[in-house]
């Protein structure tokens, strides 16, 4: 066992034992999701939805268990006798808070949620393909009700969006949330139009035929040089990308190739190996224990922006690869500079779709969908009006109107395959953590831009991993980004970031 | 709901829920399976080996739970109101039978069971690549060890292989099998040596260069035209090639390729294509039921080997796909006729491998580990001594020592992932089977053989769907063979063809 705790032995290895059966049952489901997303026949769809319904109603019944309960309370106690960080205390603290959320929520209603999960995302599917929010409106009004129904189960929240957002950001709320993000969309919107306002970059050299196994070939050399590790996971292909993990020696990513444009397959890579290189690199004791996952959505998304954006769009990192992809595609890219190429992979434009989005605008838009889950939550929006008020959202913050629903309020899976609330604030505390971990990394570690000039990354890696990666869910994001920082979570690192780096870009004193 | 049952409903109801679930966690488990054997990094070993003992620990307590035992108890009475072969009785039977057996079995043995399997399938590859018998013998006698200590659970049996067998050929007995084996093996040595004194068949057309992409889009192509449904399965590449089902609408092959040896890939296609066809055209109304399986090894792979051999290694066959192989093919086999080919894949020879042995010499390979695994299990061969009895089995009964391990006893993957009993049968069981099915088929439509050679398999594949694979559990093996052919399982058929064909294709009075 990786886990000792010499005093209970029998009654924490009990512990172990049963967390480790809820975890290998998680485990499971998350290998049926993932064969769904890449390999499994469409005929499979139907069953395969009742399959993982069954799957999570299991694993929720064996979190609930009372013995579970006795066993934790017995513990309790015991674990203070243990520093706050150990991986003994760690254990009984998380369990404990998973077991308190878990047994709020009956079984019936996890495999109600789960079976209208999949009949909502295959219809979300088809709307995309008809191309109307019609067909899955009645469908996002289900969900909206079962969204408040979890709500319910947490009657000390002030909001209803608060359990929500507990789900995958703990420690946050709606009324923080709503501060941080007035003061950086105040901050951004100016920005945006200043960049706007001057002469766009050109980026005709990233829109070539790039065949499409290249592209794939390429990003796997490049993660592997990086350090993801191909003997404990794997890439696929799938339609919307996404990193899963089915234990730490097995973290697998997915990615999309657009023949028609280079940035997809390689931002894509270069994300979901941040989210992957941070499951791969938790602590082995914590093996097969609820603490073997990333602390929380805003953590996880630190890593894939921090490696997406602050290493893979910096000018540093592409002095390392630009030479090498050119090698790739000679033909496309043969003629360009490493200047052109960084200037045209960090072109700012107004545009409709999240996922294709600059550094820059990237958080409006994730802003815009947390005001709209919120309202629909508080009962200030009806589903029907989505459409409308999204648009006019990106009237108001980007000055765009989507051309169609598939670029507008139908772009983003998550409310049609999860729930209303807590879907996207990690999105944007991602990037406001990126930079403030980067910016910590920098000042212990001066020499970071060099090496990534010259293709080092285990100076930043180390750092990362001492720091995030190993400890897996054991700290909080506030209690993580305290202790690597000194600083709670704030907007500055990320507009310095972004000020200096955009204002070099385009000529401006941002 | 597929099953209606108008009256006890709720009962009844409550019945396929408890089941449905049980077989949703086994369909799980197939999954992970299937994923282990395809897609998973090396790194993932350990932790999937796990995974799936929980899993198996899981749907084994829900089998064994005393409620069902109470429900099927209550709806015995009534389930004698319907015809036998009802969906109703058939189910209430079927899962008796399972019940029965599975409450013998404590879940502590199956996980312990299925964590051994992990480990010696491990030592088993490991052995394989080192090429020794000695890493895998203390995990062998391990296996035989839980293979007793399974056949100690059902203490009514004659003999322990015979609960072994019941787990795959449910009826049969070794007592039986020794006889029918027996007759069996005395009719074919003879053939055999004939055979080989025989001027050998030239086989050079088929030991060539055939790139890998263009076999495996060859035999989807073939599968697809035959009747597999890709919309309903897929096709992957694996080691020790098998097929999987996660439910009626999700059946998947998988196949692996020899750049060398065209035979390969194509045999063992439309092999497993014969066993995903049987699952893929289970009636829908059993889905997710216990019926929804093929009844016994012996059925299933009597359809593996009548599409494999039957039809697969016929004349008629490749009068229609051989001019298409050659198109696949033009530069390796343009310059043969299809009866050089139809020859050189129906060659005979005493050589060590099973998988690769033709229609032949095949069931002596299966008869000599049927013979070694009921000797092991009654104590009369020990596991050290498995490589030598192994080998002198091989002199005796096709004149040939295996050069090595990996050549003899190592070949099989199944003593080493599964159980020690009730392993092989199946597979002669299956070619007797497909003989008597398929003369019977021939016997009522005359018309199949010009069928095939037009490329015309709707006959055949209504008659199969009709008679054996719609049925899924609901009839055992014997119960289905005399329904469709008024006769036991037995040898003639088989012995006829065997000497019809190799008699025309060695010129000889067999």
């Amino acid at each position: 066992m990786p886990i000792s705790f010499s005093d209970s032995g029998s009654l924490y290895s009990q512990l172990i034992t049963r967390l480790r059966d809820v975890r290998d049952i998680q485990s499971a489901a998350a290998v049926l999701q993932w064969d769904r997303a890449t390999y499994m026949p469409l005929g499979g769809a139907t069953a395969r939805g009742r399959q993982l319904a069954t799957l999570r109603q299991v694993a929720h019944e064996k979190l609930c268990d009372p013995v579970l309960g006795e066993i934790l309370e017995q513990l309790d106690g015991e674990a203070q006798q243990y520093p706050y960080e150990s991986d003994e205390a760690s254990l009984i603290r998380v369990a404990r808070r998973d077991y308190e959320q878990a047994r709020r929520v009956p079984a019936e209603f996890m495999a109600r949620l789960s079976h209208h999960q999949t009949e909502s995302y295959l219809a979300w599917a088809e709307a995309r393909e008809a191309g109307g929010f019609e067909r899955v409106c009645p469908y996002l009004e289900k969900t909206l009700d079962l969204s408040r129904e979890w709500a319910s189960f947490f009657p000390e929240c002030d909001r209803p969006a608060d359990s929500l957002i507990a789900l995958s950001d703990e420690g946050m709320t709606s009324r923080v949330l709503e501060e941080l993000f007035s003061q950086l969309r105040g901050e951004l919107v100016p920005i945006v139009e200043a960049i706007a306002a001057a002469p766009p970059i050109e980026t005709k050299l990233l829109q070539q035929e790039f065949p499409e196994t290249a592209q794939l070939n390429f990003c796997a050399k490049l993660m592997e040089r990086i350090g993801y590790d191909f003997s404990r996971g794997r890439q696929d292909a799938t339609l919307h990308p996404f990193t899963t993990s089915f234990s730490i020696n097995d973290v697998r990513i997915t990615t999309r190739t657009d023949l028609h444009n280079l940035t997809e397959s390689l931002f894509c890579s270069l994300h979901e190996m941040g989210h992957a290189l941070y499951e791969q690199n938790i602590d082995l004791a914590l093996e097969a224990t609820p603490l073997a996952d990333g602390t929380s959505s805003g953590i996880h998304e630190s890593q894939s922006r921090l490696w997406e954006n602050l290493v893979g769009r910096s000018r540093a990192f592409w002095e390392c690869f630009y030479p090498r992809l050119q090698g790739f595609f000679l033909r496309q890219l043969g003629q360009s500079s490493v200047c052109d190429f960084y200037r045209a992979i960090n072109r700012v434009a107004c545009t409709p779709i999240r996922t294709a989005a600059d550094e820059v605008t990237y958080n409006l838009h994730v802003m815009i969908r947390f005001e709209l889950e919120v309202a629909m939550l508080e009962g200030k929006l009806a589903v029907e009006d989505l459409p409308e008020a999204w648009n006019s959202c990106y009237e108001r913050d980007l000055g765009i109107t989507p051309a169609n629903a598939n670029e507008g309020v139908l772009q983003d899976v998550h409310w049609y395959a999860k729930l209303i609330g807590g879907q996207f604030q990690g999105y944007t505390l991602g990037n406001l953590i990126a930079s403030q971990l980067f910016e910590t990394a920098l000042k212990q570690h001066p020499e970071i831009p060099v090496d990534l000039e010259r293709g080092n990354f285990s100076t930043l890696l180390t750092w990362l991993q001492r720091n995030v990666y190993r400890h897996g869910r054991k700290f909080t994001a506030d209690e993580l980004v305290d202790r690597i920082t000194g600083m709670p979570i704030h907007i500055d690192p990320f507009l310095r970031y972004i000020r200096s780096k955009y204002g070099d870009l385009y000529h401006l004193d941002l």
